[in-house]
């Protein structure tokens, strides 16, 4: 980049444009054109072999049939109301509370309803709080928007509610309100860990005491493995304080860019008028809706069944070539394996070893607001690679950890 | 809505989603469920028969076979590649001059484009000047983000150059820098009217002057059915000024939610960073592209040919019905006709009248930044009505004016 000439401009930006964010202490390995990775094992994919290629044509031709010029002009600004409808009919079936149509706004993937809450909600230099490490994705869209973020950790059932109020307690004794307590609820990213029911029932009572709002991602939640699904946060709530996010990424492709958010009635105009994109892809919108009326259920079985085997084959591997020197997660669901490293691991020529073997996973940092703890972790998508890469893979990776020691 | 429940949240709010806007003089009729407008010359919908149904279902089938899992994961942040590309080639062969893939930035749509420049360059309380009137649409994202937007009038050359200098020597006296120039360069909605060359030399020059940036919205600029292109702003500049939206909204469809901003390069990635969307859908992208691929120019040249025939139809209709009583735009493109009403005219009254008989149109206040002058302007729309219902509707219109006198 020219220099120059990009200092002309800085006089013209606004002041979220001049926002510089951390950088993590590690970043992910860069592979060269050549030498791109054979074990991915960092983003969190879909297994490619999953997606419904033909159904999608048959799909599109339904669409085309019977939706005609409805597909192909502008769209309601909360989204199509056949896929509005579908997700009141999932939440009821897989969940087991009941939503409307007016507690559900469509959004271009949850990565975009997230943005559409920090709209809503935040101004440069308010506080919100996350679990740390938490969705590196995430945290990147809030940075966007100024706020301080102040990390919380979690144990084995989720987030830690007495930390959580500490630093509500703190914020309001320096007069300041914290905007949203963002959590991912089930199979935690990165972490695995899922918000058991008291903790849930805590949180809540804790936003109302506080006066401030829970942001629940639930992006994995239809992919569980085994364990019992707890309830969500959005549906336990009774005083209004929950937005909650989902999306078709995972149960459909992450291509479609389709997700939404669930508000409260009063506040789902408001987050509307923050949708500037012409309504969210009404032809995609039906595409998928018109495939997913149809075929949902069993897919969502079928990607269990996938998921399930991959996330088995890979810890199986992990426990052979690690042992007990490691602490590995052990996720009901999602896609992600969180690896505690052994002692005296050292994470940068583990990187180096690794990008040689041609294996790619997201060191720690990336997933702490702070960008600098978390080094001694690793996190493992376990969705996109097939069961002989990730046999293979894996095996080379406790190799270049043990290399690394 | 419930007042209470919605006031607890006032405290939580951001600055921008607590602000109010004005509501334009006279708003659009409110037609019932029952009564439905038949004659819409109300929104830039393009023509419902000129949507390529079959062709798409094609290209999706296309798409699946070459593309594969490329389509259905997450998407590169500046957005397709082959759309970028067929973006540069398009501008070539259209527009004769030469832009790269390192300026094209894929949006949903260029209302999203808008909003991206304003996510750049905007804080509250910054001056932007627009046309006045301007596009409706634009105005309410620009509106969004809490500037003070000053309107500047147009004449038969496009905007008031020396009234943009007046006003950018006024905001320089207060130490204040105007963020942007907001225009419509070709067919401008709703005038009609396509900015000389001599007028665009002026603006850049301006530009360069004042320290500021033109942001050139040409969403119709494929659809000229008369008089001579002229050359765009982007095209034009070579001092990095301009920031230019486009969109496959009017020359494909507005459903898939497809337009870019062009850039300069040190000011794409910028941009790019308040893409929260995961990346422009990367499934309708490639479907979009590789329809485009095929019939692009050819399309253009059958979508040219039904929108001349509809503007002429309405404009002789006009002419016949209203005579030299109103004073009726005559655009060389684009979708729309903006008619100053024969003194006299009641607006309110005429739109009562006008609804009676199941006519939608836009009054004009809605075009103004102050949402009040231009009550005697109405815009109609003779994009999406047939021929049959166009030359019904005018007359019905007309017989309407007169009846408001």
């Amino acid at each position: 980049m020219d220099i120059a000439a990009a200092a002309r401009y800085e006089s013209l930006l606004s002041r979220r444009a001049s926002l510089t964010f951390p950088s993590p202490r590690l970043s992910r390995a860069a592979f060269s054109e050549a030498q791109s990775p054979r074990y991915l094992f960092a983003g969190g994919f879909p297994d490619p072999g999953s997606f419904p290629y033909q159904e999608l044509i048959e799909a599109t031709r339904e669409v085309m049939e019977h939706e005609g010029a409805q597909a192909l002009v502008y769209g309601h600004p909360l989204g199509y109301m056949g896929l509005r409808e579908l997700v009141c009919e999932k939440t009821r079936r897989l969940e087991g509370f009941e939503i409307s149509v007016d507690n559900v706004l469509i959004t271009n993937g949850s990565s975009h309803a997230l943005a559409l809450a920090c709209d809503l909600l935040l101004d440069p230099g308010d506080v919100i709080l996350t679990e740390a490490p938490t969705f590196s994705g995430s945290l990147n869209t809030f940075r966007r928007y100024g706020p301080e973020i102040i990390g919380i950790p979690l144990d084995t059932e989720g987030i830690r509610t007495d930390l959580v109020e500490d630093q509500l307690k703190m914020a309001a004794r320096r007069g300041q309100k914290v905007k949203f307590i963002y959590t991912i609820v089930n199979f935690q990213n990165p972490t695995g860990v899922t918000m058991s029911l008291r903790r849930r029932h805590e949180l809540l009572a804790l936003a109302e005491r506080y006066d401030t709002i829970v942001l629940e991602d639930d992006a994995y939640g239809e992919l569980r493995y085994s364990g019992e699904p707890v309830l969500s946060l959005f549906g336990l709530d009774r005083a209004g304080r929950v937005l909650r996010t989902g999306t078709l990424s995972k149960i459909l492709a992450a291509g479609v860019r389709l997700g939404w958010i669930l508000a409260p009635k009063e506040l789902l105009p408001r987050i509307a008028q923050f949708k500037t994109d012409g309504g969210t892809n009404p032809y995609v919108s039906r595409v998928a809706t018109y495939y997913l009326r149809r075929h949902m259920y069993d897919h969502i079985e079928v990607l269990r069944s996938i998921y399930r085997q991959k996330r088995d084959v890979m810890l199986e591997r992990l426990y052979a070539g690690l042992g007990s020197d490691a602490e590995i997660s052990h996720p009901d669901g999602g896609f992600f394996i969180w690896i505690r490293l052994p002692e005296g691991t050292d994470p940068e020529r583990l990187l180096a070893l690794a990008t040689e073997r041609r294996i790619a996973y997201v060191p720690g940092p990336a997933f702490f607001p702070n960008g600098q703890d978390g080094t001694d972790y690793i996190r493992l998508a376990f969705s996109w690679a097939s069961l002989d890469e990730i046999r293979q893979g894996v095996d080379l990776l406790c190799e270049a950890i043990r290399e690394a020691r």
